[in-house]
């Protein structure tokens, strides 16, 4: 009987179970903890105020769906090593490792290195520390594994990260629009000429996750308000490193980077905030205190871009996109009983390429709620 | 139509929702916004990683409860003024507000008076911003509003308080023990001589109330994981206040003591505790890293004291109790439809006095992983 | 206090309460309690074993949603009487009494006149035995009432009989693609012009319940395999009728047909089939005995014609067709704050006109299992 | 890659899969396909609409849990044979394909052996028609079989049936007191010296789990309501039986008993006591037409037993009584980390001896509506 650890999930029956010491030591791992402190959501928890949710709980999602996919691919008769199921689960459980205090907001001002170098230099760096237990995951996160599927199973518009944060981030904001019927795509997943596919019976659940997603980024993920506080934290640091350049100044050059980035977090970031609250600067100082106090910016949405609006500290502009599924990205491709293998665009009846390619664009404008509204062109 | 504000709850339905323009400004006020940043269960996500959600949520969750009690009572016939009902409602938002940074944990060696007084200094602060609009709330927050029964739904063995935060805690930990049937519960909510009561139909859903609380008693809030965190917790602040007695000093008799205590919260320990990692006491830099990077110290639970251990920072005891219901406080009564009024260890069959009464002691001592484990008496 | 009648479901929070005498009483009437022997998916539950549930408790469920629409347009200050919120909910209460056993399947066999008729009967004739208590939700439900809104939320595209349909079937098939943010859109209702309207923040979620009646569409109303049962129970009884046309003969022009259509239920059918098992004609007893022991035919589905095909008892075509969305039906209005009143079909970003008026045919053909397939065009 | 059946349940994330070929022909047999047209909790539906649950369903649900036991027990290192696991799963399958319509209720009535010899005669008439692949299944059921933990699985006081019909019937009532962590109780389900026994982890959820059962007994399985039909359609039987003794006459020594016994379900009962509401004999009309229409009688229940009841058709009296917890039965046992294993009663702090043991017995008499209640004594 192998030692066996239980963590408490809502999200799935309540729990997950790991039993892999190896995989136990990377989650002991203070580069993996560090994610405790970090909410996967950033400030949406300022419009959804149950979203507190952090990367660690994600991550360990993530690695629970991947045990799942995997047991699934191998009873339909899928080779995988038990190397390669601990290198999948490994990669899933790292793959967002680089990701600095407040995620995507912070990345635009903090580090002038994409988030996915520094997860690849964290696992280097783990790797070397465990003696190269993690050298299978490297490739599959690398996309160097000769199994093409077991990276697609990490990153690909189907994988184990994608369905974990659906519904993980539905479930925690309360917005039903995000749950997918998770269990059944997984149970439908399969492989065909190395490429991770859907079992015909999946069509309607691929159509549903495809259709959650779209509904997510402009319900959640791009929600105005949720924008307008991102700009207002961004505006912060900036006006803060305007005044002092070494404000959360990180070198990506310096041998003492990965050390210094793994000590930062969220409540860094926020402390740093409520401090600057009380700055000489008066712009620093209205900027903090709007944010502690939720004091946020007004904000527009609109079809068109706005004009005429100056770009400072309290006004800005921006633009926002999604498209639901990527055409230049590989399609998630549906296998069919006789063996045809077509991608979703083709096999489903509701999701024709019309919708799929469908690309909305849409401007915004923040300024401080006192004042009037721009318009838009 | 008045203006309505919607905010997304995960736990109820999806979201709540406010009209009164006096209730949305005491949401606003900085005091309240700072309860984000306070986590409901403090160091509880170290072992059920979904428990971030803040008292922020908490409150409002009772504040929803609250709203739909009233409306259950006024259709039962039971007087209850518009005055009243905002009083009702702004006592239960406000209640919990004089928590510090990780709550109960916190409170033992922060400040020295208890967090009911510094939740009347903050209303009465509140209160003389917005011109005497807390008066009702803070009569029956106090218990000297004349009708009783409103005080109750505040502060009883049946409250709104305890009925958000079993489901709430239970929704985030993923421990589906504390899952209650609050809506049937406050359905069954009545008023009988100036009492809050429960009708008939309710006794089943009052007892697994009872045993429901008790269970998560056990289950989330004394485990024995969280226990160790939080004495570890505790020993590093007492470390470090031992080296530098400024260190999160408050005068609870200085005029600003309130002004200074609201700006503390859940990150400013943390980043102080990261912080105390670099320092140059040898014992703080152990507790500090320890907490951070979650190793904690090894808990032995036993039915008898400890004896021969040392209490220094790496080691010491304690002891759980828990009773599921106080005899001393008052009963939960049933109203029977002929009119009698008992309390619920006589109307129930599975919940007998001795059921009621039993009260489990238990002992603890903690002590570092590394060490053997001490032996009780 | 007025006597109050609280009624389990699980679909929301468990229970749903019942005030008004004049309610309480048609939900008492025998052909309401009827409803319980009638289930609300037919034959549905030979694929979804869940799907037991009646039309009895989507009835209630619709009365349910009823008065939370009501509640909140009068919250928003729409002029509702009394007499016509009890009209309302009495118009949905019974809108779909005139189903039979079976409903959709039987109807085309058992009856020739369409259940939209026998529910005005029914409601007629429980209105004469209640002295006119029924006018109003007559007026209501006939849409010759003057305020045409009331008439919407028993029957348009936003109506609380498809709003509680979806969400019953998908909690009691377990097909999560159903899940329908119900509570949500309910708050979001309006009214604008005497039009039910849905207010501008409602849009995600009138999006998501377009899309949702969609997929359910072809993962549970149309399901193939309930399409085969569903012909194999039309076969035996058409089979039956050749073979004595006095089997479940009900003749519409009779004094007494209200009456004994009223007798009918799903129980008479199946006792029937078990019954017909033994018959002296082989292709009775071969139909009878497959679909009691779920021995269901083979069917094929096929985006053109199938042709060549006999049409006997055991072999037939047919073809299936759906629009999530009607423009010729009214649209679904969305109410901005600007007073901006447009269809959905302008207002999305997601469901454009293009998406919206697609509409799929596909064709079946159904056959023994032992037979091979038959080839579409 | 081999057949899967998915079968969808709403209970466990809306599906379960079947890939034995053996246990699938026996899923597709007519006495398994039988239970579809019987509901789990006969009358219940007439207090929780949502009650119209099948055994099929059940036994389904049941299978599932199986499967996930036997998976945990395989991986905790407990030596089960893939013929073991088959038989097993056969064994918890059909362990109750023996009961007739309206389960307990009618079984008093219609037949005059206990369900338990049918269902070991349907069993063994499967067994015969396949050859002997329910050899081990039946050892199981009987346990003759000498791995005695595998019979526990099926038939002890923590058996996949219980753990099944606790969930299933919460869920479809909507009462929430019944809702069990199954899938954590099945985590922590081990083998100790042959027994079943629970990991030390799982207490609280076995508590919880015989705590959950003791309140749907009050709550739901003896509802005074359900206990007031259940009477009034044994009245009805026995009523028309004495007028008729051929009516549902089963004599269980004719040798195609089997057959006719497995032609009865649910639907036969109620068309009969539809055709019997146009009797000569009024008191039988009466009787049918009330049930029909569900007028119900009254009842009240008492800690004392009723006297000077007169015992007719529509009068009675009876008792009710509940031990949630069976000494006389096998304990459950738990497993501690240090090897020793002792019963729940002292392994829990909550559940001592005096809970356990503790029988509630309650009198009832039912009487017409419009009657005076009778009183206790």
């Amino acid at each position: 009987m192998s030692k066996r650890k239980i963590i408490n999930d809502p999200v799935y029956d309540g729990f997950l179970s790991i039993d892999d010491p190896v995989i136990l030591s990377v989650v002991e791992h203070p580069y993996f903890q560090r994610q405790r402190r970090i909410k996967q959501l950033g400030l949406t928890y300022l419009v959804y105020p149950g979203a507190m949710h952090t990367r660690f709980s994600h991550m360990l999602g993530a690695l629970n769906l991947m045990g799942r996919a995997l047991d699934t691919l191998r009873q339909k008769g899928v080779d995988i090593t038990d190397d390669e199921c601990r290198g999948a689960k490994l990669a899933i459980l790292l793959h967002d490792i680089g990701h600095g205090p407040f995620s995507h907001t912070s990345e635009r001002v903090l580090v002038d290195v994409p988030h996915e170098d520094i997860t690849l230099m964290m696992m280097q760096r783990i790797n070397a520390e465990m003696a190269g237990a993690l050298d299978t995951a490297i490739a599959i996160f690398s996309n160097t594994y000769h199994k093409h599927f077991l990276h697609q199973l990490v990153s690909s518009q189907l994988d184990m990260d994608r369905l974990d944060y659906l519904g993980r981030d539905s479930f925690f904001t309360g917005v039903s629009e995000g749950i997918v019927g998770t269990d059944r795509i997984i149970s439908m997943l399969n492989v065909h000429n190395d490429e991770l596919v859907v079992d015909e019976k999946g069509i309607y659940s691929v159509e549903k996750f495809i259709i959650s997603r779209r509904l997510m980024y402009w319900q959640v993920y791009m929600h105005k308000t949720v924008i307008a506080a991102d700009n207002l934290l961004l505006n912060a640091i900036s006006r803060a490193r305007e005044l002092d350049p070494t404000a959360f100044h990180l070198d990506t050059a310096a041998p003492d980077f990965i050390d210094r980035f793994a000590q930062l977090d969220d409540d860094d970031i926020m402390v740093a905030v409520k401090h600057w609250q009380h700055s000489d600067d008066p712009t620093l100082r209205t900027l903090c205190s709007n944010l502690v106090n939720r004091h946020l910016p007004a904000i527009r949405i609109s079809n068109t871009p706005f004009e005429g609006i100056e770009d400072d500290y309290l006004h800005g502009t921006g633009e926002l996109h999604n498209r639901s599924y990527d055409f230049n990205d590989q399609e998630i491709k549906v296998l069919y009983k006789d063996g045809r293998c077509v991608g979703i665009s083709e096999a489903s009846d509701q999701l024709d390429r019309h919708f799929l390619e469908k690309q909305v664009v849409k401007y915004y404008a923040y300024f401080p709620k006192e004042e009037n509204s721009p318009s838009a062109q």
